[in-house]
């Protein structure tokens, strides 16, 4: 999305190398990055307090711009609590949240917290391009707010989504390590190598009527990269998880013929 | 509005002469053309049906672009029926529908009618942009749409607006002559020559917590125009209308002074 959006305004996007601390600020070569601290994606990674810093550091030094992508951070499992980089360096640092995880995609609600430079010119263009979320839906989204319903749905949410989460794991297991990623709504699950490939599951899946992502779809640098899959948890009603598990083990028989 | 965002686009734009049969065809220098058939803004005129088959023609021989933004085309107080300019070319016009008029600006739901060629590169741009009208909305105007609501409710509207452009007519009248509009949710009244200027009757307005138009804030050629005012009806809430047009005879008291 944002590659896309970035290129179609001009722009040339490289990659920057992610680890288990999150982005290697050493490694950017831009005057902006768009990073998604809470739970990289597709990674899972989330930014450690060290790099956290460095990226201010970075920002500061060679005037960067850090988008900060907030996209599912409503979503912790566990207890780590981590702030919004933003708040480091709020001249630097543009934050964008969204109720696209909390509530749904179609909503079209979200929020930036800007540079005080970058007000106007954010302003100028959403006139533009005549970009405005709908005003009905921001006052009910305030009320959700006002009233406590947002936090009370967002926390009834994570319990469901954790236990989704388990039992994801719970159903993966015997053919799949899925990363550690005590966040998010999506798990990376990396391929043990010499077996079926991305495409091979993926299609496994697709006869399943499931929908897997892989990996490679969002791998920036040219070359070869590890294959693995991305398993979202959050999209199934309800009553239709547990069938869309038991599609997923069907799905993962391919790993075990070979 | 048009006008902003073809300049951001880094376009030229300019203006064409309008008389009382809508858009001088011939007066047309550039590729494209925005036009406001129903109810041309400001002025208020429809176009005539010869100018409409001239427009066709010029679109089809010079490959010219007509937007076709029918922004108020629900709004019509006489029995006369316009049909699209869209249907007459429809690989040379883009139709622009909106629901701003007819139920709110915020809801920002609108639709386009595209040539088929332009498809392809509006769908790219929305998705540029992030642009899309939200889901939920869209579902709620499908259903006042099916189960005949919305129907109802412009016809209910356009019974409304009708009686409040007579009131507002009485209202002005002994000041002001409003030029034949039978069509739209504002009026355009002319100034006398040689009487108090559009903007010292906008500030006499403004002093009695009314807000009008100037004539002159959507002339774009040079040089001197006539003065005149665009009082729209459609804004205030039915309690509000009357002391609305209290204040606009109050505001328009400067005209008799002199």
């Amino acid at each position: 999305m944002f590659r896309g959006i970035a290129a179609g305004a001009g722009l040339r996007v490289t990659g920057v190398p992610v680890d288990r601390d999150g982005i290697r600020v050493s490694g950017i070569r831009s005057p902006a990055v768009v990073i998604t601290p809470a739970h990289q994606f597709p990674m899972g990674v989330t930014l450690s307090s060290q790099r956290r810093d460095e990226l201010v550091r970075w920002a500061g030094a060679h005037g960067g711009l850090v988008i900060e992508d907030d996209y599912d951070g409503e979503f912790r499992f566990d207890r780590r609590q981590f702030g919004a980089l933003q708040a480091l360096a709020p001249d630097r640092v543009v934050y964008a949240g969204t109720a696209s995880k909390t509530l749904a995609p179609g909503m079209r609600l979200a929020w930036l917290v800007l540079p005080r430079s970058l007000v106007d010119p954010v302003r100028t263009q959403m006139v533009r391009t005549g970009w405005r979320p709908p005003a009905l839906d921001q006052l009910v989204f305030a009320e959700l707010l006002e009233s406590g319903a947002y936090d009370k749905h967002v926390r009834s949410r994570r319990a469901e989504y954790r236990d989704r989460r388990r039992r994801l794991e719970e159903a993966a297991l015997p053919h799949l390590a899925i990363t550690e990623q005590a966040a998010g709504l999506h798990v990376l699950a990396m391929l043990p190598p010499g077996g079926p490939g991305e495409a091979e599951v993926i299609e496994a899946a697709e006869r399943q009527s499931l929908r897997l992502g892989a990996l490679g779809e969002h791998w920036i640098s040219a070359g070869p990269h590890p294959p693995g899959l991305l398993i979202g948890y959050a999209t199934p009603a309800k009553h239709a998880f547990g069938p869309a598990l038991e599609a997923l083990r069907v799905s993962l028989g391919v790993l075990d013929a070979n």
